[in-house]
């Protein structure tokens, strides 16, 4: 679907059924999504695929026993690290190296940029950041879906310390910003798949200065 | 151009050559970011689309001189509102009873889950809370540029409260939380255009939970 088309189609969907999402439907949506933009393009967040039914279940409770969990095909957890180490760093600077075919000494600039964060930052700051760069992918991940004409429900309403601990996030250096719940609308049971779409009016929402 | 494939082709462009972005696609790029998923659907942010070439030259100081600034064609900033407060919860509720045709006082059990956030949160964790809605629209906003192949740097690095004062945000109760200048590579100049797309590999990236 073109994007204006699939973002007007989309909706934050209340009730899905249980449908599951064609594996390429699948792949495309966390490709473009692993294409998102990203400060530095250092990426600084893990994303869980959820599609084992009983680590569903578990984390409904944890998110206020919202239907869409467990009645999604797959279930995205956008966790952002929970700090930024020069060994992170010193890691994604292999990774351009190798990429681009440059040495790493080339790269001392850009190492330095990087290491003003890690340096410069306190945790809860750098956390933050990486917060909101996973913001980024999640809204990528938003439109990718609306676009295959896959619905998702965007989930900030769980508590992340609980989705943590059932996932073992803290022992991965994670912890857990936002969901999107994947799957098909269950059209007779959500009565918000037929209401109109509200916005801002556009001209309140973006202000010109020419 | 398909999703994936202006995905890959966009890159956080580091010259851009001063030709201006024709109207429809700014409109449309626009468009696509004001039907961006927020949280609830509150948009608690206001973007600025910025043409006025002086303005433009007062932010550049601000912005660590990069050349983009000057060299875009569109300069959006995302700001975000600096709190939200009942009698923004209430605008809203009103466009949601106006759009939908519904009584506001159907509404009232939203507007408690509003609430909730507007009464429940210190302004701090409300501002916080709008600048990551706010990201999603940047996301959202980035993909659609590069969908209507045109070029985009995403600009963190920026002083906020400098940005703020040349805009007037403080008295429009916004703060600025990020940059997208809009415009069109500068090819010759820019060392970045040709280099390769630099990404964690997606099986770290994304794991699966089966």
């Amino acid at each position: 679907m073109k994007l204006i088309d699939a973002l007007n189609w989309r909706y934050a969907t209340k009730r899905m059924n249980g449908e599951k999402v064609p594996q390429e439907k699948i792949d495309r949506i966390l490709e473009a999504t692993s294409l998102s933009a990203s400060s530095m393009g250092l990426q600084p967040y893990t994303i869980l695929s959820i599609t084992n039914e009983d680590v569903k279940k578990k984390i409904q409770p944890a998110a206020y026993n919202q239907p869409q969990i467990v009645e999604s095909s797959h279930l995205l957890v956008f966790a952002a690290w929970n700090d930024v180490t020069e060994a992170q760093v010193d890691e994604y600077l292999r990774n351009i190296a190798t990429t681009r075919s440059v040495s790493e000494e080339s790269l001392a600039g850009f190492r330095a940029s990087l290491m003003n964060i890690v340096n410069g930052r306190s945790k809860e700051q750098k956390y933050e950041w990486a917060a909101r760069q996973a913001y980024v992918a999640f809204g990528t991940a938003i439109t990718a879906a609306a676009i295959e004409e896959v619905d998702a429900t965007p989930m900030e309403g769980f508590q992340p310390e609980l989705v943590d601990e059932i996932l073992g996030l803290k022992e991965k250096g994670l912890r857990s910003v936002t969901i999107l719940a994947i799957g098909y609308r269950d059209t007779n049971n959500d009565l918000l798949a037929s209401a109109k779409k509200v916005r801002r009016n556009i001209d309140q929402l973006i202000l010109k200065v020419a």
